[in-house]
């Protein structure tokens, strides 16, 4: 019952794809992560997955098409629907996604992570 | 599957304390609000509820003690926990909650709203 400065909690992170946990609530976790570059292919079976841009601009990859999501945008990727988030400059980016989902889904990958620390 | 600007969203809102709903997923909906004013005092027995303030700061009340929000923060206010929020100006916000919560918990208000409309 705190209020969270969410710019003070991104300074501190200094790596790429490893998504820390800042709140959690009703089973669901809210996230952020920086992110750069491709990720993988994935998808996740059972639990739908909410991207925030709060900087920079994600290229959300699909297999029939790609959706450019701005700072200041969010896209909601249904279960089950593979895709594939790439970005060309930094991002910064918040997640609201069930709690015990798989940071790749059933694929794995030298990004993949199994514990999402706290921050 | 598509990017939503959030802030166009919010520049067709033209009253306050009237949350519309931007998502659904994982039996959770991400809402935006503009309040101004003072709301009234409830909590929801079942619901942790995420505020996030995107533009101004929101006075959140508890009964032992009040937490100051500012733009880029956010805070959690767990089930069963009285809370009123105040602004003394405009505040944007945007709610984390499950879907079937009640807008003022138990509590009947002339802010009630029973029914949130898709945005």
């Amino acid at each position: 019952m705190k209020a969270i400065n969410i710019n003070n909690k991104f300074s501190v992170i200094n790596d790429l794809w490893k998504p820390r946990v800042l709140a959690e609530l009703n089973g669901q976790q809210v996230k952020i992560s920086k992110v750069k570059g491709e990720f993988v292919w994935h998808d996740h079976k059972e639990e739908d997955e909410l991207f925030i841009i709060l900087k920079g601009t994600l290229k959300m990859m699909f297999r029939d098409r790609t959706e450019i999501v701005n700072e200041g945008e969010m896209i909601l990727v249904p279960k089950g629907v593979e895709h594939k988030p790439v970005a060309k400059q930094e991002v910064w980016m918040m997640l609201f996604e069930p709690k015990n989902i798989k940071h790749t889904g059933g694929v794995k990958s030298h990004l993949t992570i199994d514990n999402y620390e706290e921050i």
